[in-house]
């Protein structure tokens, strides 16, 4: 395949896919190259070995299948013990509680996306989306044709939401606005007062805040991770998660889209009654996960969770120190969550490197290595490298990262 | 809840699902009274146990789990080794052969169904759809902004499909036919040259038939069951299914939609990549069910099939029976197919009674026996009769129904 080509179906932002891109750059392997291939591409914590979920969550599965009682339909709002689990389970880090009618299973965050942007889709709405992001959000859209508008985040003040660039974005047509905390792509994790900020922002404009937790309590930097929730009372949130990352489980597909809205803001009975329908025609997750949920959340140890985070905690750091020690590229903050960090290239220093996307076709060629362009997160020119791998394998990738930006950086010119 | 409020309710059409109405019914059950409830509503065989899967179905899933090895994403298309397993399963039955290309893997047939809807529709456009039908496709269609029109089953013709009324409403608009078969709610079962009949209507209109068989196999009656798949050479069909019914695990979500075009007529590049963008933003069944289905193809007896469909025809058969012994109702054709039968009333010999949705609530205060009303399957002053349920249970709900008709019948006027 020629880059002209692929650059081609970048450039259409619309359809753009992480798997996509990286489908591609998998296609780019050279199979003569011998070196192992190494994936910091995709957000799968299941492929290292260092990351699996607990004995609990698939004793709990089996016990719930083997039951032969949850074969059957569920709700298609979700199971009531399973809406009530997940009610009870936020509920513990929010300042009010959440009933289970607050509550809507999906099958995994990627459908509580949906859900977020199809229910607040009507003709001419716009909704606005952080820059870099998760390009879901802009396909969900686009196929409920609904206008986006990006707001930076900025990565010299830890990747906080440019709230000036909010206001002046927004108008009477916008029907919300997503933010990803802990985050994705950036790693970072915002604190309390950046969350009241955008509450109070979006309180302003009279929209909802939709707020992606699918990497929900997986913090480990000086901000603790504080539920958008918690600031439910200022603007009704939209809060979306899943099982997936922090049990390591993506694959099980089991997700919410969770209505905190303590004041009554949002959730009106004609809107109830819409997402309610709209939960009728979702396939949702499968029923013997669903019942499984209750006695995962309620078995799971903290060790486990602590485990999950001092690895996390452990590959970061490797990413960190290693990155700095790497000519040609720089991170702008330390990770503090999530699986992910933005990397920002310095192209004028690298040799024959076109874009962000060339330097990631050429590093799977030459190294083997797979790494996500920035572009396909919303930042050109940048690269988005996950963690979530085992630490060897990390150090072995960033080993290859290293040789391949030494080889390809600018001579010297000579004085 | 007065009768009024519901009726009011249940007339505006988009609003209906079958969940729905039944769970307005469970509402009227009179407690005093001490009856057993019995429902005869929903299309879910595995509340009765005489329908139960087949061990081979729960082990595999067991098995899958506990490899540890699909705890992960698998493509939004489905894994390989399940399109490929669902591509064999359903050529057997076919003049040519599947690619696993041509497979996308569901959460359930309902998510098969939005898929449909969702990559038919288009600004302006409208979707012809049976009547009777089932409910999710009008609420899909609403949702993805996508004009439906209703043609006709005619029920002296066994419900075939009234073919000069898709003739007079399609216009170049219209973007699809939809077919059930075995069909739900009438439990017929159309023969080859009808299907054919069919497929030739739609080449004529230059639009593809949607061909839900999520009934698929079921079919206990003179016609054996022909996938429209068969006339996919002469229109293109987009196949939706499940193991939902044949495996008796709705609750597992794992259905299919399938481009049955051999000729390549509706597949171009570019619907493909459209279709497999939107699989981008769907939840999809769990990976490790979906790892389950080759072996549970492979692996299920005959022995399990001839079970279910023995019994289908057995309370079939009592079915139709016992509501000829019923004054003021009348089956017109016995069931073959599919899980349900639609029975019509005579209202003008029972006092007292409006219509279908009355007769349902009534019947439901009177008798705890819960029956859907015709209307929600866009049928007025009929039922739906699910006779996917244990003998005993299902002669117990039909005699309370012989009670209740008897007690409600004008008593004759004397000469």
């Amino acid at each position: 395949m020629e880059n002209g080509t692929v650059n081609h179906e970048m450039e259409t932002a619309s359809t753009i896919t992480i798997k996509g891109i990286l489908s591609l750059l998998m296609q780019n392997i050279d199979e003569k190259n011998k070196k192992r291939l190494i994936s910091l591409g995709m957000g799968d914590p299941t492929v290292y070995s260092c990351f699996h979920t607990t004995h609990v969550a698939g004793e709990a599965v089996i016990e719930a299948l083997q039951s032969e009682k949850f074969n059957g339909y569920s709700p298609t709002v979700g199971l009531p013990q399973t809406r009530r689990a997940i009610a009870e389970y936020l509920s513990c880090d929010l300042p009010y509680n959440l009933s289970p009618d607050d509550v809507f299973v999906t099958s995994g965050c990627t459908q509580a996306i949906d859900v977020a942007v199809a229910m607040l889709a009507r003709p001419g709405a716009n909704i606005l989306l952080p820059r870099p992001g998760f390009p879901i959000y802009e396909l969900c859209a686009t196929f409920r044709r609904l206008e986006v508008r990006y707001f930076d985040l900025l990565p010299d003040k830890g990747w906080e939401v440019d709230l000036d660039s909010i206001v002046a974005l927004a108008d009477r047509n916008t029907v919300g606005l997503v933010i990803i905390n802990p985050g994705n792509p950036c790693g970072n994790v915002y604190s309390y007062q950046h969350l009241k900020k955008i509450a109070e922002t979006a309180d302003k404009l009279k929209v909802p805040v939709i707020a992606d937790e699918v990497y929900g309590h997986l913090a480990f930097g000086d901000n603790p991770f504080v539920p958008m929730g918690v600031f439910g009372s200022i603007v009704p949130v939209l809060t979306l998660g899943s099982l997936s990352k922090r049990w390591i489980v993506p694959g099980w597909r089991l997700g919410w889209f969770v209505i905190s809205d303590p004041c009554g803001m949002f959730k009106n009975p004609k809107i109830i009654e819409r997402i309610k329908k709209y939960f009728d025609i979702l396939g949702g997750p499968a029923t013997f996960i669903q019942a499984a949920v209750p006695r995962i959340i309620e078995k799971t140890d903290e060790v486990f969770f602590k485990k999950t985070i001092n690895t996390l905690k452990q590959t970061s750091d490797i990413c960190w120190d290693m990155i700095k020690e790497i000519p040609c590229i720089s991170c702008p903050q330390k990770p503090q969550g999530s699986m992910a960090a933005m990397i920002k290239l310095n192209l004028s220093n690298l040799e024959d490197i076109g874009d962000d996307i060339d330097f990631c076709f050429r590093l799977a060629k030459e190294e083997s290595v797979i790494i996500l362009p920035g572009t396909a997160v919303g930042l050109k020119n940048w690269i988005r490298i996950t963690f979530a791998a085992d630490p060897h394998s990390l150090k072995e990738a960033l080993g290859r990262l290293k040789s391949f930006c030494i080889r390809h950086t600018k001579l010297m010119q000579p004085y």
